[in-house]
């Protein structure tokens, strides 16, 4: 009832009467007022003004699920939107909902996030109300080594609707960083419940650094209003993230992989550098020259030899 | 206590005087009564004579923990052990465990399912005190790719484990079943919780047919009491599959896939026969040659092409 009061607020200019509202909407004059003052709550500024009505003035800086869907034109990714104050994790509680058959293309977004999660176990810094945490769950019917497509294309994704919406020059740094000025903006983490032939389902989970002071941020990192010069409307940014996601989901179950790789390709900030990367076979350095067809990193030593990772720290040598 | 007065039971040739056991465990003689009447809820034979004192006749045939871990020296696989009478399915319930960080090597063993998990979505017949339905939770440190290497470590370790407690000629049948006289005995299931980079955790889980009569089985499957023309200890068998799991656990964690990939092909049927794969991407026909390196199946079909297939159905032309 909240969403259909707050829609009806919105698509209206000036002041708009409890009694308008009441007839359209088939609620009480006393209903009205307490859906206000919960609204209210929720930090919309609503003015009620005697033989005048309700108007709308702002709404709160907060990643609601009315917010978000006010607007957003996907078929399933974003359709059922969760919103939470302050978790440990997203990543955890969608896995969690993933276990209970939840459906495909729910999504949660969190103020902020105490134990947020990184790659290979560190913690994504997740100060309130200044960045977007968020997991959605898919169940794509892959195999689990083909997952790392995922990772990829909600990087593709994600650079899209970043590029779009601040019109900064983000770009990719394999597998999975998104970059502006070879600082860190952003993060995608993917996880998934499979057996050894399928997948049941996949988490992907994405911090943005997008209003966050330099102050509350690691060394390296950076955030969208730093590297803008301005304030981005962080539920703006979400829409359109979840748009991007689903178009290329959709393109990579109909067209397969390869599409995927071309774009993300145009993005690159690692291909044809001088790199450096540390995971656990130990260090190797060379020029990072091509991904191949798993999202694979190519890089060829000093020797000429080409070696192959599939995950790992990338430091960019120049 | 109840573990430690069956164990000074079993150790006792006649009767145990009820002062005997009170001094030794330092309880009363009213609560060994209690856990005496527990013991024969649970199925164990105890008769109790004046004047003499308790004497264990028999043990009940079922997965109880204490029964599995007496003489169990395994250093983890099979330490914490629980029992239920009937769950949905025992994947479900240790994945669950291992999501609440649960110890590595953790067993359930249940009497019956009734939605016991094969691969592909199927479902593992299950009737009640027959066979053995167990789920074990491993922390390896791999990579998603890599958990096909656990399939196949188990399948050997079951493998071995059949043979030495039955002598019946079990082989395994790629990628994870169990057969005697090509008729099916067992199956494995693998199931991951994952990032890209790093497993978290991941359940085995088996389903073998031990005293299953031929009504309660599908079509294509036998089990251990059919092929061996006698009824087999349930017990004896997880105590033996809980030490070869623990052994080529460890064998692999120092020395690689290069000694369990050499072990299985010992014990496979399906190499050096004639096969056909249906998989997501059709079917393909011709000899299993051989496995490569991370546990697929490499086929040469009669142009003499090698084809490779992580997952599938194979069905063996003779």
């Amino acid at each position: 009832m909240q969403e259909y009061i707050i829609n009806f607020l919105r698509k209206s200019d000036g002041y708009l009467s409890g009694e308008d509202i009441s007839r359209t909407l088939k609620i009480s004059r006393a209903a009205i007022w307490k859906n206000i003052q919960e609204l209210r709550a929720d930090g919309y500024d609503i003015i009620a003004v005697p033989h005048l009505g309700y108007k709308l003035v702002s709404r709160p800086d907060k990643l609601l699920p009315q917010e978000i869907q006010f607007g957003l034109d996907t078929k399933y990714v974003g359709q059922k939107i969760l919103h939470e104050e302050s978790v440990n994790s997203t990543m955890d509680i969608v896995f969690r909902l993933g276990m209970e058959n939840e459906r495909e293309g729910t999504v949660l977004c969190a103020e902020g996030q105490t134990k947020g999660k990184e790659r290979l176990g560190r913690q994504w810094t997740s100060p309130k109300n200044k960045g977007i945490y968020m997991s959605i769950l898919l169940r794509p019917q892959l195999t689990p080594t083909a997952v790392s497509h995922l990772t990829l294309l909600t990087a593709v994704a994600l650079c899209e609707a970043v590029r779009q919406v601040t019109a900064l020059d983000a770009k990719i740094k394999w597998p999975n960083d998104l970059m502006i000025d070879n600082k860190k903006i952003a993060g995608i983490l993917t996880e998934l419940s499979a057996e050894m032939d399928r997948v049941r389902f996949v988490v992907i989970g994405m911090g943005v650094n997008v209003n966050t002071p330099a102050s509350l941020l690691p060394p390296g990192a950076s955030s969208l209003k730093i590297e803008g010069q301005k304030h981005f409307c962080r539920i703006t940014l979400v829409q359109e993230i979840l748009r991007k996601l689903e178009h290329w989901y959709e393109r990579y179950k109909k067209e397969g992989f390869a599409p995927v790789i071309k774009q993300w390709k145009t993005y690159a900030s690692t291909l044809g550098t001088r790199v450096r990367i540390s995971d656990q076979q130990g260090d190797i350095e060379g020029e990072a020259i091509d991904l191949d067809e798993n999202g694979g990193l190519i890089i060829r030593n000093d020797t000429g030899r080409t070696i192959k990772r599939m995950s790992g720290d990338v430091f960019q040598i120049r």
